[in-house]
């Protein structure tokens, strides 16, 4: 994620940021101002009847009924997007609350200077630096602190990380309710914390398993694509070859739209409009250990 | 559900896949073609007074009017069919999350070797082979593994397999906890987990039966069928024989997303849309094995 | 509700189901049709000077702005009954559920052969079949099994029966607890359960009880109706008499929102869109008896 | 809050009820007439170039582009305050069925007869009404039953009297546990409807004291202003005198939408649309003696 | 948040409030209608042909096809900001709950005169001080209450002030059980309570630190702009110099809906739309103080 100051307009109209939709599409832009070049070269030079013309003309009717149509899908399709991301934020906040409630429970539940103050203050923030690089298929257990020879040995390749290490710390709490430092009634108290963790991990794993369904992906392309390419056909008799620079434009609007929106539909990357994971383990890290130190 | 690489447009434009909806509509693409022909044909060779062709020319003034509605209807209907296919997995997730969880803590509960945690590591990777032949109609007692003989011969024909099947696991929880194994206390702790795969299976029978109304899905499909069939009646004297491909367009648009919406509205099935059950329940066996071995 | 297979087009188009909107609107279209006959007829025959014909053929204009609008709050109207409906049928779903959850629980913790299991095994589902007729204003005590002799007295005319049935199995239960046949930890992990009956029976009392805002109501049929009694005053000079059948056709669509809204409103009645609050109570029963049998 | 049967349409077309936008806005409708006359009047009367005429006229072209902006932003506007008008319906549902909840837990756990079940019996009703009453800024002590001269004393003016009696309830409860009269096990089974009463205070407090932002009303309000007095000045020349009408009942549909948006965003006061408090507490408090009696 | 009367219409629209966007655009404002005259003088003076004139006109159907999907992204944009905005309101509502059932119950459970009763009546209300200092990135310890001098110490610079407090919470009450004053079935009962203040704390900071995805952001501004800035080229021919106002009044209505979206999105400030916090937390206080006394 970018971290802009959403007021400052005029620097976000003229600069050309790395993320920008205008980069991306820019050789798109170039292939469509050609094709409508031609398009417009072709009916201006060689249709001359005034009836053909204004058939040719009227099309421009079929995209007038057909506007709101896209413009609904655009924005159904930019709500369920959003919708994800927004869902993935929500989840990471609820990791960094969980960790957060669970560390001040446990800082208050066990006895000043117990080993398992120590080994959770570390433990807690290992799992959401384990769960970002799981959801970018990756491991780096460097990133992990203060984890044991053996436990580590456990958490090779081919193994859930997460689940190995959600599972470690149910282990370790488990381990002492029965030494009865942490009473039956207080290991009630931290349950909804400790399955948190493991139901974070799987609802970030949803939203990244499951993209639109196909359908309406192929579908959308599809309308965005024959919208567009008889475009220039009905408005060249109009615009003459204005019709250029409009259909680049309309295609500009549409096409970002689905773009930015196949952009954040999976936000556990390391893309510019990607959730903060990085940022947000590091804080865990430093506010869990605040707090149980 | 087919896996794709969203950001792949041109294969997508071009290819008919076989859940396209163009391969489904493209009988009804050649009647309406036909029918659009015959239109245009009757009403450019017969109707000849100019005061006649302005009328009929007008009728496409209705089609914008209401081009508006049938965007707005057709766009809430994608959303409904969406919000359940989303709702479906969800649940699904939730499934995943609560044999993770349940896994992980009887694995930290119950006592190392004892034999309630192989039970449990076929148990209940069994109860999402069964949820997902159950939502399809069928019973494949071959999926389940490690079962029980006489457990098998009680989840016959007739029987509602999943809910045989959480039953046995609330039994065998309530029996470890009448042993002391499990106290009170972690009965509580688990509770949400034992009682969540009901409720997901009810959920899951809730979407799989519970269409959109049936007064809407009848409106709809009238709407869109005489908004099509007059289309041609008024563009004709605009647009000429032109006036085919561009009726074929819209009914494309307006079809397609009705017919997709119908398509992920049941998302348990095997589908080209439908929700990858299959891969999911085999994921949680994998995980569930990995967490309590 | 009426099971129907959604993709059966043809018939939906051209059969007239009894519930079907055409049906309901048919005196309406003739009226209407009519009335636009007579507007178009004077305004044909008396209006000669060509201003002030351009003058009403303007009124379309009228007709285009408030196309959005209108469109946008039938979609809205459509919007708000959809989700109210839906939400009666999540609750029927949570019915289903707790009655599963609550017989499985109990089958695991009394005693084989308790005199108990039997009571709840008809209780529980009693609750529904007590519920639907309850929605509906009615109470068939010939519908509720196994009921004794001194209960069914205390469930006459007058009496809230569901409340009186959800205090009766609260009774049970917490006999059940000072008997020692329930833990108290037992007694909490059956509690959420115990308490969705009622929940559920205030969370569709409250949707049957609460129309759409009043002044929404009486709003949205005023506009309809100036909205389509304008109309063919503005299009009659594009369309001749055609305009007749246009002014049916936009009515038919407005109307049949706004009525098919109205109708699933309040979901638990017995019309043919209304939820199967029938077949699901004898689900419950036949589910709950299954599993505690 | 109005009963109303919503399926009888002419009764609401023609009859001005009380709550009628369209009574409220009369005046303005007066003012709105004799400004398009007046401008209706200028223009015809002193532009007379061809030129002038032309640019007036298009002035709608602003119209139609706003068109979609304006009807969105009145369907926002009516979608927030909708669901404030819903939530709010939705919390006192949910006090309902705390209502009743806690009212047969309890009658199940206390023992027949004890002092304790009358006191809850008067207390839990008196919770509605005095929240009904301090939703709307007032006091009635003599709505409340059977409550002590010393608790009376405490619940005068200045006081927040819901939340007094909560507390008041809270301490019972405590006081009972004390005494061993109600378990720690049964305590928990309660805690969640003994919260909810301040919970549903709170979010009541919450919808009636937070209006839409500042901003938006006023950025509202403005472009409807500026939206209709630009009409007229634009369609003159293509309507003559007919604008008035035309401009009166666009401002008639705009200005309802914001009229009755502002009248159910605080539904807890004593309006034709808002929630009928006094008819939902009168419930609870039948109810509630029904149970425990 | 400023207080108003939401029905006192004509105020609104000719004051121009500190927080009006009118204010705000002002300078654009100047700066767009200059850029329009110098448009319109261009064409008007150096454009003569009349197919040129025409091409140029015909660029209108751009603003046409472009303002739906430019409307519904602003309205998106709305529906974003102000879901935030109103997540926010449900947080500071949900911490005054949190705050009073704390309240209550602890009053209820402490023995009278306990001095923890004391310590808590000003240590629940410090926390929403605190939460809404952090917020704003401020820390005001002279607006605490009764704080130790040895706990204010660790309350410096660098500090996560809430959670500091959260945890002294914490401790106080993990202090309390040890000593028996709360039992663990009590500890349990207000356990909700004491995990939602830091679940309020991290929803709030997370809405505060996660602006619209930074591509849409940037995606809008272009948009917007360019679509502004090509309005005078098409309309010129149509509405001559009258093509000024115009303009400004389109670009008003669409960067006011971007301005007031950017504002009301971080609503945890002092600007004219934030939320109240400062008041909320002084009712806090007030109410705490009068539960607890």
């Amino acid at each position: 994620m970018i971290n802009y100051n959403p007021t400052d307009w005029f620097t976000f109209i003229f600069r050309i940021h790395r993320a920008d939709t205008v980069k991306k599409l820019f050789p798109m832009f170039i292939a469509i101002a050609l094709y409508s070049c031609v398009i417009a070269w072709l009916e201006l030079t060689f249709i001359r009847a005034q009836a053909e013309r204004d058939h040719l003309k009227n099309i421009s009717a079929m995209h007038g009924l057909l506007g709101f149509v896209i413009s609904m899908l655009l924005v159904f399709r930019t709500n369920t997007a959003y919708d994800r991301w927004w869902e993935g934020r929500r989840q990471w906040g609820g990791l960094v609350n969980s960790s957060r409630n669970l560390a001040m429970k446990l800082k208050a539940m066990l006895p000043t200077g117990h080993p398992a103050v120590a080994w959770f203050a570390h433990m807690i923030p290992n799992y959401a630096f384990a769960l970002k690089d799981h959801l970018r298929g990756e491991f780096h257990p460097d990133k992990l602190e203060n984890i044991a020879e053996d436990e580590l040995e456990r958490l090779g390749k081919g193994i859930h990380v997460p689940n190995r290490m959600a599972t470690l710390i149910m282990e370790k709490i488990n381990e002492l309710h029965r030494q009865q430092v942490i009473s039956g009634d207080q290991l009630i108290t931290i349950n909804a914390q400790l399955e948190s963790f493991t139901d974070i991990c799987g609802a970030c794993e949803r939203i990244k398993n499951t993209p639109i369904p196909f359908s309406y992906s192929v579908f959308l392309k599809k309308f965005i694509f024959f919208y567009v390419m008889t475009l220039p056909m009905g408005y060249v008799f109009g615009l003459g070859y204005l019709v250029v620079p409009m259909v680049v434009f309309i295609f500009y609007v549409l096409a970002s739209l689905e773009l930015i929106a196949e952009e954040i539909e999976d936000p556990f990357g390391k893309d510019a409009n990607d959730l903060p994971t990085e940022t947000i383990s590091a804080n865990i890290r430093r506010h869990v250990q605040e707090i149980m130190q």
